[in-house]
């Protein structure tokens, strides 16, 4: 009995701009502590028993992000799943059920949201633990939060009869759309009433069935789409014609609502947090005694109960009480703390306006490292390179730019026309516009450069690509 | 009988920081239109009958500043006067006062500090000439400005008695320090009191006479500086040993507050503002239906009564009443309005640290052009340069760092150890360690250019010169 992991990313969150970007959503962020949020995930399954090599599921845009990610902190993946359109959970876990069926018609599933926030690891491991004890048994189990307050933001679940004695597992009686503040404030006076947290530990083969037995177009297509999927380097690229004619439906309405088998596991010192705002954030982030969570170079007089955030450069704030400030490289957010959410307006105006700021970062991560837009102006643009050790950029071509290579740190080795150079710290090299080049790092610290390019175009658009390491040269 | 204009260019604002700073203070800002505030207080001289050209005095590091954005409107210096120390505005007065009497021992002196806001021009340009009228007769007169509220934050003046028929002159009664709110709000019931602006018509003679009376020291070291100075392309350096020697004092003290012939014009309609603070600036700027002043990227939800000025990226709010947020290129301030004034606390956390960010921005003037840093890291940085039409860098070396530079718009002569070459847009040279080397703009349009620096020490105190256009080598 085997649980294997289903790390769901293909999350779009803009619930934290401007950190979170619609290409670079809070999973990938370091909200809390020195590893991102998907990195928590992976790393909190480390206690648990008989666990597998996570599934990880994303979508083409995310795919080297959280490769890159996992690769940082040693975690091997089962396999990455790229969905070619979102589809919601139910879907995306079918996918993983089927994939862990292949190994063993006993295997459970830990689907777990990439992006939430658990400071008790040990209650985690052991909670899962426990649901797993129940799953093997064909149980679907949720975990349900015990609430600490009446939030309107959650759906609810009503624990029905306790399943074991010695644990906290009680069939679902039943689940409630998010409540309005009277109703949740009955929940928590009643008892008995736990947030829904989007976490699961699921007999695969349980699940299946009910899934063909309430949602047979969901499971039918799943099979369809892993059935024709591609294999690209470590990522599963699901067929995007059975898949996007899948059901766009959550794994709550699709099965658990609707199934005799649901159960809950209800835990209290999991220090859960599903970070949806700023708001929810500054709530859980360590703070001084002004009641401030100060982070970066941040300079305050007379502020108080605030949260602030200086990614780039220097933030100084005097005579506020109740604010957010979020600075970043190209933007910066001053929100007061109980309207945080509002966020998503400022986005939609970004978005309306058809502006980056709402998609990018400053910084663009790609699979052979990343470069920074340092500086731009009529006719020319800099950028800060950084390529990793070993990678290589793909053998490319500009119709519109000439570009300058400065080598600042580690070495470069460069292909410009016919001849291949190296390049080492304080070096150069010119590639005209028109000239096939390539780019890689031979050695085994990261290579930085700054790149000047010169034209009338400058678009990341206007790239020929010859070959390509990671699968990007589109197909003749 | 000339009018001499004196423009007061010395003070070091750090009360409108991010945007004032140590070495770039609000005199030289940008803070209502289209021009900055030591332009538009040259610009509204125009109108005035029998005006000379001015005489600004400043101090060594804000000459070429204050030279470049007077010769930028096309307004002629008489003199550009170097303060060596700062010593209050009696001594520079004084100083002025002497250079005026050379002229003709009729001169009038229109003292005008270089960072005050007068939106009323024509009220203005009739006030100096009335002031004039009485000056003329030996009057030491002072501008006062009608209350418009009960402000602690001013000097004011009790009028006396009438001295023209068909204007608002009077002689003064006294000088009254900045009073506390009751006190202030008895001023502004019982009318007769006014405003104590800093501007001042004095008849050159008459100033030195009182001067000489009540503070000799000064008057005797102001000769002495004077006499002793040397001229330096359109720079008049005073002695900086008799200088020193001043008593520190302003002219309020020294001679208005002393003398019986002092006067006071009153005005209702210069629409005058000293900008003492963020506060102060938000209350003349134009706002919108909501009470905002937004300048630059900002987007807003449920803001209002709010200063919002972006300067360099996208500045997002939400949900805020009464606040003041600046942002620059290196630095952002949010304060609620109220306590705007306390930047000061944060200017003063910041000089204890021995940070940059008080003193200069990230973009740096030099009598050639400017600069800004782009981009640094370990051993390396990246600066946009940009060189005046004509202009030219220092013949120069460095110790610790090569230099690679791109010409991304215009041309430049560059002087590199024996060779001399011309670059246009998209060339580049390298320029090595040890090497000799100076770069010069020949052409018509600005020179930019991106400089890529490399090396163990990258610190602007790496430079050896040995020719300079602007007096910058060191005398042997």
């Amino acid at each position: 009995m085997l649980i294997h992991p289903v790390i769901l990313c293909g999350g779009s969150g803009t619930r934290l701009w401007p950190m979170s970007r619609g290409g670079y959503p809070k999973q990938y962020l370091k909200l809390t502590g020195e590893n991102t949020l998907v990195q928590q995930t992976a790393l909190r399954l480390r206690g648990i028993a008989d666990v597998a090599s996570p599934i990880v599921v994303t979508n083409n845009e995310q795919r080297f992000l959280v490769a890159e990610q996992l690769r940082q902190i040693g975690t091997t993946t089962s396999s990455i799943v790229l969905e070619p359109v979102s589809r919601n959970t139910a879907p995306a876990i079918a996918i993983a059920a089927l994939m862990a069926l292949r190994e063993s018609p006993e295997s459970l599933l830990l689907v777990l949201p990439s992006d939430h926030v658990i400071a008790g690891e040990a209650a985690f491991v052991k909670a899962a633990e426990a649901a797993a004890q129940i799953a093997k048994d064909g149980y679907l189990v949720t975990f349900g939060i015990t609430p600490t307050e009446a939030h309107t933001g959650y759906g609810y679940i009503r624990a029905g009869a306790q399943l074991l004695d010695d644990t906290q597992a009680f069939a679902v009686d039943t689940f409630v759309e998010k409540p309005d503040t009277a109703t949740a404030q009955r929940f928590l006076a009643d008892g008995g009433y736990y947030w829904n947290s989007g976490m699961f530990m699921l007999k695969a083969s349980t699940f299946m069935e009910e899934l063909r037995t309430f949602e047979p177009e969901i499971a039918q297509q799943a099979e369809l789409a892993l059935k024709a999927a591609k294999h690209d380097n470590d990522f599963v690229r699901l067929d995007a014609e059975a898949f996007s004619a899948s059901p766009n439906v959550s794994v709550d309405h699709a099965v658990m609502e609707k199934t005799r088998r649901a159960a809950v596991i209800a835990v209290s010192d999991l220090g859960w947090n599903d970070i949806g705002s700023w708001t929810a954030l500054a709530e859980i982030a360590a703070r001084d005694g002004e009641g401030n969570a100060l982070l970066g170079d941040v300079l305050t007089e007379s502020v108080s109960n605030s949260y602030i955030r200086a990614e780039h450069r220097l933030v100084a704030a005097i005579g506020l009480d109740n604010v957010v400030i979020v600075e970043t490289a190209d933007a910066v957010l001053v929100a007061h703390r109980d309207q945080a959410q509002d966020v998503k307006k400022i986005v939609a105006q970004l978005n309306a306006m058809g502006r980056h700021e709402s998609v990018t970062h400053r910084r663009v991560v790609r699979p052979w490292g990343s470069y920074e837009g340092i500086d731009s102006g009529d006719r020319f643009q800099v950028k800060r390179i950084e390529v990793s050790p070993g990678a290589q950029l793909s053998l490319q071509m500009h119709h519109h730019r000439a570009e300058h290579w400065i080598v600042v740190k580690g070495t470069a080795l460069v292909t410009n026309g016919e001849n291949e150079t190296i390049l080492t710290e304080n070096q150069s090299t010119y590639i005209p516009l028109g000239v096939t080049h390539r780019l890689m790092n031979p050695g085994k610290i990261p290579l930085e450069l700054i790149e000047v390019q010169s034209g009338a175009y400058l678009g990341e658009d206007d790239i020929v690509r010859f070959e390509d390491t990671y699968g990007r040269v589109p197909k003749a």
